[in-house]
């Protein structure tokens, strides 16, 4: 696993893991503002198969909000990204960008680390959550 | 201007310039994938005034291709936002997530590696277009 991202596996088919994701999210105050069907996109556009992955682009706004303020070209690595993607019929992956790492392209604030670390510990109990819940 | 992004400043409306953004991205081989309308969203969730902007997700489907077969979790900084925020009425930021940023957090991939270069270049140009045209 790359060090920029929060990963963890699960043994759930993949449609059904992105469903237990979305699930967890909410629950950690996070909603979906963006989607990314990466399998059927990269079909419609280029007309190759690759495995199913998804990008769901997660926002607290609070957080956002704060970000933003302190310093508004955070805006460039919003939302947090999260990808689901397929490893095989029963095993799937899932990964968040670690706001740590969003947070080190940019300068030393006080507020942005402090959001970027609430970011993560959402991000890490929603992950935590969907192996507990299997 | 952080060190993270590729950003340019345009004496144009902010509605204007949104349009002008689509189509020099569209010019470099971009789609928009995803959009986040960063002021409704604030109104909405937190019923906060923020200054007009908007979060572009561009795609380039063959460059997103090569970069998640060499390294899946880049998917996590995909797609590439562009940033379109008002400054006043007639001035408006743009502002790119820059791809060596983005490939900075990934190890040292050539692959990774070309085809940042490419869509840096590729930014660059829509960026550089923009204000050869006002």
């Amino acid at each position: 696993m790359p060090g920029y991202t929060l990963t963890i596996t699960v043994s759930q088919p993949y449609a059904e893991a992105v469903e237990a994701v979305r699930a967890a999210l909410a629950e950690q105050g996070f909603g979906i503002l963006t989607e990314i069907d990466i399998q059927a996109t990269m079909k419609a556009k280029l007309d190759v198969d690759v495995a199913p992955q998804i990008i769901l682009g997660a926002c607290r706004p609070e957080l956002a909000h704060h970000a933003i303020a302190a310093e508004p070209s955070i805006a460039t690595v919003l939302p947090c990204n999260v990808v689901v993607r397929a490893e095989d019929a029963q095993t799937t992956v899932v990964e968040a960008l670690d706001p740590d790492a969003m947070m080190g392209l940019a300068g030393p604030s006080q507020t942005l680390h402090t959001v970027a670390a609430d970011a993560k510990a959402r991000l890490s109990a929603a992950l935590a959550s969907l192996t507990q819940e299997t």
